[in-house]
């Protein structure tokens, strides 16, 4: 075979829906040299990585740790250990990831309740309130900010009204963990998860979920063992709980780079990374409206870490993607599902949340679509 | 909550099951800044790892790649996508990885045949024959490295016996793939998986597997959809095929790491490598009896990956893992089920595998055992 040059990648400004930017800081961390994982201090390390995780979920559920896969791992984890065959589920669909739950909790034998909204817009507690009052389940799943549409599901009083109907509350927050409030003790949800390469700022590599006190319990009154080895929490929380029982091997560096990002989230703080995020994405949307272009969800509830822009009529979208890429090294997404090739993802998530690549995105989007 | 501090973690010699220490070149990779999972040089840096993988494996399958998750994913993605329900599969087991493989096996509802035999022991071909006749299966599994027991079970002439009855042959090359002859085509085997952080010594976070055509034409005349969304190839196989369709975010900075451990496989030539784990076993061995301890596994059928030894009579086996971790920051590893305090677990895999090492070792052992 031939030979495989030495790594040589170009310098990408990432401003699409993940990977984000990883500060040089975590990087740093996930290249220290290995040591075993039932090292005692990586034992300790583990500890630090559930503490930092409970403080970014804003939780004190014990069982908040990180599932040692993407966050595809960590959203099939929460269905595979909730979920037993004939469970029913109600799934709020309005963008590409309430589609992939769906999928998912087939998989798992599910009885799945679709609750459809055209792509974009949101779920209100009333809506959810109806659909259950017609039909009892043992899990409710929402997204809390849709990565395929730019939409934010506001939460609070949500649980308020699944609990009521004996339900359990499962929120999707891989879009918005460390860049938006998530308050999962103060809004009273069950069971969340996450990744890492959003507004966390670390590689892609784990799932952090978190799983509250009403939702254990289901888990232990299971009858069934969970149908998913790999994410079987009945396990995995003795993994992650005191004894420490080896059930696989954690991906160390990845841990490492973790603990390290969430540091910095500690250390900038949690208001203050919200309130970043939020104030490039208000000169992002000022910038992207100047231009003349059309933002595809009301401010009302527009994500701040992730933004829609509709396609222009008449511009080829691939063709300005690819010459953000080639000429400038800048990274936007294109349209998934419904909106292909109908709009751009702008993520502006964690690292890659700075005035200098919106202001640097901005002009060079004004030269090409010019 | 307390401030985290930096990460300070002691620099340790990796002389358990694994992980094994990971060469700089593989670390700095890692570091690597990120670009995005679907940036035309991700696309690229897929198929050279894939490429680097065949190498490794000896294959020309052209469904072969890392799955994203440890080398336990790798396992539980290869019943997933090869077991319906009801499907029949033959484990042989003889320590705790076959185990593993029953556990997952019956998760996905297949009807298990155990092929027990005593921890350490192997099988023969002449053995699945005879299990064949009486019972014929659509899966052989067989562990080709047993982590947990340090023996390796020989493979040439096993496809033959399993594919005259009509089976597909599965193997577990964990401990294996990289440190040992593994020849997939040669051997004509159907399905494996391997880990990184063994003789690859790249940091855990990726299962490598490769599937061969018989096995692939088995995955796509399935009845029913695979039970597990986030392991299911036939999905997969978009991602890492010719089309790139998005599945899920490939863990990117690990496959930055994966691919110069595999450079650094291929630069030294497998023969070589094969080689340099074979002697510095030898010198273990060798070094371990004049300690006047003894060996587990029969010359016949020992691991060169992994080395079991006998606690000696009296000797504290976890106080001894304590004082070479704690006085000569040295890990090795204890037993695991059967073994459970009855075995050290001594593994010199990939870039652990260094006369050094042994030496070392040999020497903090004789003072500790004195």
């Amino acid at each position: 075979m031939q030979t495989i040059s030495d790594l040589n990648t170009p310098e990408r400004i990432l401003l699409g829906p993940g990977p984000s930017m990883v500060p040089s800081r975590v990087l740093q961390a996930m290249a220290h040299p290995l040591i075993g994982h039932l090292d005692p201090k990586f034992i300790e390390l583990m500890k630090e990585v559930q503490e930092l995780l409970r403080y970014v979920f804003q939780t004190k559920n014990q069982m908040t740790l990180p599932i040692s896969g993407t966050g595809s791992a960590g959203m099939e984890s929460t269905i595979a250990n909730f979920i037993e065959p004939g469970d029913a589920i109600l799934i709020g669909v309005k963008g590409y990831f309430g589609e992939r739950l769906c999928d998912m909790a087939d998989r798992y034998g599910a009885v799945v309740y679709r609750l459809d909204k055209p792509w974009g817009e949101v779920f209100y507690p009333e809506e959810i309130d109806a659909a259950l009052r017609k039909q009892p389940v043992k899990v409710v799943a929402l997204i809390h900010a849709e990565t395929s549409t730019g939409a934010l599901t506001p939460l609070e009083g949500m649980a308020g009204i699944v609990h009521k109907h004996g339900a359990l509350l499962l929120i999707d927050c891989v879009t918005s963990l460390g860049g938006i409030p998530m308050k999962i003790d103060e809004w009273d949800i069950d069971i969340a998860y996450s990744a890492t390469q959003k507004c966390l700022s670390c590689p892609p590599g784990l799932g952090p979920i978190t799983v509250g006190p009403r939702a254990r319990e289901a888990l232990h009154r299971r009858k069934t063992k969970v149908a998913n080895w790999y994410l079987d929490l009945t396990m995995i929380e003795h993994y992650w709980g005191d004894e420490r029982t080896y059930h696989h091997t954690a991906p160390i560096s990845m841990n490492f780079a973790i603990r390290e990002a969430l540091r910095l989230v500690q250390e900038e703080g949690l208001e203050a990374r919200y309130l970043r995020h939020l104030a490039n994405s208000e000169l992002l949307w000022d910038g992207l409206q100047d231009l003349g272009l059309r933002l595809i969800v009301p401010l009302e509830y527009r994500l701040p870490s992730l933004t829609t822009v509709a396609v222009p009529e008449g511009v080829n979208e691939v063709e300005v993607r690819k010459r953000l890429l080639d000429e400038y090294n800048i990274e936007i997404a294109g349209g998934l599902g419904a909106f292909k090739c109908k709009v751009w993802r702008i993520g502006l998530m964690g690292y890659s949340s700075r005035r200098e690549n919106v202001v640097l995105l901005i002009s060079a989007l004004s030269r090409l679509l010019r």
